[in-house]
């Protein structure tokens, strides 16, 4: 199913993703302003605002990982003010996905099926769980962070959320 | 590599888009706007407009099939000002996407190289391209473009994003 090497590539854009943080911090400082106004940023305001967004990113990725693992996630309160904050919690999200081997992930077969914490009585089966679920979710609340900072003005670009590319000349 | 299944997931994402489309229409005859305002939305005056979001979204799944199957993909031109012109592109894309097998990509080796139009004297390992560039790209555009109507009003959510899954009792 892939499952290891997408469980990576959700580290990797976390990574980009703090890096865009970092931007964000840099220039709040040049204008002068406090970066975590940018905390309760909405698109509109039935929507939830930036800091959700962070967090449900890093929720996506480790429950992907925990639950196509069968390990358990560790638990991180939904309680961060602050972009510092927030990047502790990226943080603490890679620390997590950083312990997986591709070994963890040999049990989970595409039709396994996965029981949700928050679905009590469903089921999804392994390969639907992880490419049309947790897969669009993720990129969905990191590219949704990415366009709250784009629209507050922060100078980021694609390359940005892309991070460095494996191109070689040839 | 998993390329069919994530191949499916891009039309199954853009069929979901379609719909999004389908809903912007209609809040916009309720409120009595012409929907097209919406195709040169912006979240920042330098930012790609809604119809590059489309477009690009649109692109991404075809290049993604295209290159990794050896296929040749039809050339769309970026000429829409409507968004009935944006879901008629949609439309061909997913007429492309469709017509693809999982024995199209059964040459492709996670260290296949391939070589992109638009990078020449370059060339990048065919699971970087999928999982490190395809991947977060597809999705990038789609929310991007749903974050664009969200911000103008549309009542969409999180399942018109995802589409159906398939829950199942247990």
């Amino acid at each position: 199913m892939y499952t290891f090497r997408i469980v990576k590539q959700f580290a990797r854009t976390l990574r980009n993703l703090d890096a865009v943080l970092e931007k964000a911090v840099k220039h709040a400082e040049a204008r002068k302003f406090d970066v975590n106004n940018f905390c309760s940023a909405r698109l509109y305001p039935d929507m939830l605002p930036f800091v959700s967004q962070i967090r449900i990113a890093c929720d996506q990725a480790k429950a992907a990982a925990a639950n196509l693992s069968g390990k358990e996630a560790p638990k991180h309160e939904d309680n961060e003010t602050t972009v510092a904050e927030l990047r502790a919690r990226i943080g603490k999200c890679l620390a997590f996905l950083d312990t997986f081997t591709a070994d963890d992930f040999k049990n989970v077969k595409p039709d396994t099926m996965i029981r949700l914490p928050n679905r009590p009585g469903k089921a999804i089966a392994a390969e639907e769980y992880l490419y049309a679920r947790q897969i669009p979710n993720f990129f969905f609340h990191v590219t949704t962070a990415y366009d709250l900072l784009r629209h507050g003005g922060v100078e980021i670009g694609k390359s940005d959320y892309l991070g460095p590319l494996g191109f070689v000349d040839a």
